[in-house]
């Protein structure tokens, strides 16, 4: 298989080039950016040396009809008109932005104050949740692959609200990220001195996976709802906890909703259901593809406490990324993403 | 004033001490522990060299019966036996464990797992709250200073619960720690490769400091909850944020949250109202004795999120404590803690 | 006193009025810069909330005039230009930057890069390295306040160096420093995901701080030598630790080496040796004014490893500065700095 | 091939899991350790879950007896008794503790003041720098795997001693380390909030690498020397930097130091030379089994700085022990270590 990145320089491409390097599959790889061409990517990011030593291309239509796979890795705003063109030329579009996840473009242009996609490919595009759109994403041209928040928020939270085992209303999404989240642009926010030995709320209530979130919630649970949901900054560079609340439905024990995510993931090989101690942490993730969950029903408020942990740049990015590429082609789920996490 | 600090070697201990080196009306300091006596402070703490050279001293009631003040910054289940002999002998004792926080011994006992103080001194204790309880913190013997989380939710929720702007019920806070809330005892999960790069959820729906908040809602807002808890650890050394989430009572604004916590808390000097922004982070406090506040109310859900912020060695231990000291001598409770916070 | 600060949003400024706001002496302080004039200062540093709500100004002599000190804390290249017309109109004028350090222009010229300050003011500048230049800062107008690296390179070197105790040549200078040191400025370099957990060697053999570090031997040991000299950043905020290594003179002992510092520094009040343990860290000095010095002499190679710590922003800037101006206005040289590291 | 693991449980043990487990041509890994027997391996490492659920097992000769390669993984001074039974039993041994390093039993002895292992042993086992030693660790029954320090120090140095390009008296070597170097067992020292933000020398003149390095460059290199070498604990998890100092030799070049640095590891694939900018840094390497150098020449003073970077845990640790493996059984060196450094 040939791939392309366009957006190579930013942390998703990165770790793009990071597993598609290990992919038995992937043979070539090509990397375009909006700037600095003909630069050789392994000047740019010295990690790369000897392992990466082609040039950064400018995008190229042409260039780009050669290849069996891009993937686009943007800031928002950039796939919503560069991809419109690329839609049906041959290759399968592998899109990291939000630009194509929203179905509805007013709401698009609500929360992320830009210009939504053409209509009818927000329609067409597949939204890659590879755990619970796999039929959809195997025929897909074109994937909206999922927000980092959403994919944590969502793998957990599904099957408790599709089962009906939690109240789908009054759902309180307490969310927090790595500061890789942010992207590689240097900003007064990621300044290391500034950003380092502090912890931060931020966008409160007005996070743009919001929206996403509650979509995903009703194409797949089927219920519509309004959460609450806040974003915080954490002084470390990978990495997503999500701390959900949500009430029991009557007569629900700990033990159903446990039994119900296990039975939902039992084939599914990056997302695992912890069961013993009294909490879990980022660390068991760092570095792979996983999504771990964890559920806690306190019986003096009846309320479910429901922990999930991601990378942020694999699971919440480029792995999943490659997971829906490897659904497309009909190769195993794991193939070049099957790597122990880091721990530390 | 003459002041001892038994618990010295601690992180509440060290803070007390970082502090009361600064305060004007503090003329003498001396450090007790239950072990390594007769060493010099300094020569275990390098960092005070110069500063604090006077000896560890073991625990002795003829010592202790000179001084005005005596702070215990120990684990819980020391004071508990520790105090009883102590109290009524003229000193003033201010207890930054939990040992003296919760009024109900069963309730100790059950979320502490030891066995309680003696039920009379329970009574007797007064919650050092310091901005809530000034009159009886002024009368008090034996004072219970808060527990850091304890700090961090009550002053912000406590204004708004007992104005009746939010739903006392269904209340959700979600706290974030650093480390150092977990004291100076090394352990696997506060190991530094293990905590580094690592965000985690411990202790789900357990955390001993739920019924002191219950408590202290109970008493200072007059309305009994049962909350949901739960508490998170930050890959840094100092500061909490506490995000909690509550529903509006009908037809109360955001703008009548902001307006109470401002009225509340206009001639305190440690509690500031941020209303720019769209976020607030650690570093704000970091240091100081400040807890900062920050409210937003999603029109979405009519659900408001309120983020508050404190150093957890400072307002959440030493820092108030010396207040509370403060407003026990008639002094102006800025006293010693009049420092700006570090910021970076 | 009235107290100005030029250039007071960068974090050498801020360190400035962290000291200055409980400095006993000073009354009132004013805040310059270059841009942003008219905004409150709080609403920019929200730390500095109730306690700094003064607006910036913009640079007028006339409100100059007015005060006793002016601290111009402000990137090299600035107060070359920007000194010369406040000289001699009254305020004693206490430069952060590097510009009136090096009394070669064309050394300036070629380690800076940039067009150096007028030939006279840098004969007149007196080089503020409080422990050694005492008498000279008291009838100072101008002082050029160390770097931070050479105020930890030197306070340990010097004394040693002049006395003849160790080889004065192949001094092997290895420095390390926090990120802030490269001030708050967001850049690629100092961007959170890129600088956190990653340590690194910049600017090999060529940091500007290296013709400062020889100029001051040659001024206060009397000798002329070419240092090696490399830097490098460390993944957390605040803290150097310069690493030197040099020959033992003939038959000179480790204790020599220590009798001689302690000798020196005696009546020093902010630099310690330490005599105990097998090393030294930042957090013993974390905060505060304080530099401790290590040594230890190896036996195998009769070489001496000798240590050095210091927080930059506060030795190694902002309360240098702050220790020069009480030595300028007869005040004991801990006024307003006599504040307990942090260690934690 | 059929691999165990002693001493599953460090951070030496889990790095060897993490590759191992996507190397091509194991099939099989066993995990032993002295203590805990019986317990599932993944309940005690969470992160593990699915992917190595084995048990843990006692040291066990009939077991062990089935194996093609045993790691050793353990603390110095356990596998000088643990292996001279297995040596010769049919599996290749690679023990990654320090205790088959050195060949005098007397400076083992000095520097780790622990019983040295048996003297035919430490004669006949093989040091593992597996760029210079390949020919015999082919051959080799047991191999002593270097330590973290003396891989990125001898790696550069090497070839510019072996060729006389640089003096080899003289030598100066600076080196840091990231906290997990120091295992994981906790202890004040590398107590979360005590390590974090704190940069310190520990171990002064005295680090147990000191004589392996030596050792090393005699055998290597051809000379005899004594080097300065101190040690640095860095406030992150993984990576270590060396910065050496060297005067060059008469009429050398920067130039000639690099030639000669690329011509020895041209075939090399783990060696990289940067000849781009102004410094290197950790996250070059994080992650990988790659070693970095970066040469710079000072003309004012005739002396090499170089710098050298490692992930201590892969190339100075696991990593290098598998490259090893790979050269025993005639597999390509890079066989389960071609992965691409994390960079962030």
């Amino acid at each position: 298989m040939k791939v392309g990145i366009i957006g190579a320089t930013g942390y998703g491409g990165l770790e793009l080039i990071r597993f598609l390097h290990n992919h038995s599959e992937v043979e070539h790889i090509e990397l375009f950016t909006s700037s600095e061409a003909d630069v050789l990517f392994s000047s740019k990011f010295g990690h790369l040396a000897n392992i990466m030593d082609t040039p950064l291309q400018k995008i190229d239509e042409a260039a780009l009809a050669t290849l069996d796979v891009i993937f686009t890795s943007t800031p928002s705003g950039v796939t919503s008109e560069l991809l419109p063109p690329l839609v049906g030329k041959g290759a399968k579009l592998i899109d990291l932005s939000g630009d194509y996840r929203l179905k509805d473009p007013r709401s698009y242009e609500n929360w992320y104050g830009k210009k939504a996609a053409p209509f009818d490919l927000l329609q067409q595009s597949v939204y890659g949740l590879t755990e619970w759109n796999a039929p959809q994403i195997k025929q897909a041209t074109l994937i909206a692959n999922p927000g980092c928040y959403p994919t944590a928020v969502l793998l957990p939270l599904l099957p408790l609200l599709k089962e009906q085992l939690i109240d789908s209303q009054h759902l309180i999404i307490d969310a927090k990220s790595g500061i890789s989240g942010a992207g590689n642009k240097p900003s007064q926010a990621t300044h290391f001195s500034e950003a380092n030995e502090s912890f931060a709320i931020y966008k409160a209530n007005t996070h743009q996976h919001i929206p996403e979130i509650e979509q995903a919630i009703a194409m797949f649970a089927g219920v519509e709802t309004a959460i609450s949901f806040n974003t915080h900054l954490i002084p470390m560079t990978r990495g997503i906890l999500a701390t959900s609340y949500a009430a029991m439905m009557p007569n629900v024990t700990e033990a159903q909703l446990i039994d119900c995510l296990q039975a939902t993931y039992e084939k599914h090989p990056f997302v695992r259901i912890v069961t013993e101690g009294s909490g879990i942490g980022t660390n068991r993730v760092k570095g792979s593809n996983y999504c771990d969950i964890f559920v806690k029903v306190d019986p003096r408020t009846n309320r479910a406490t429901i922990a999930s942990v991601i990378d942020n740049l694999v699971k919440g990015a480029a792995g999943q990324a490659i997971q829906n590429m490897n659904v497309q082609f009909d190769l195993p789920q794991t193939t070049g993403l099957d790597v122990v996490p880091f721990f530390i």
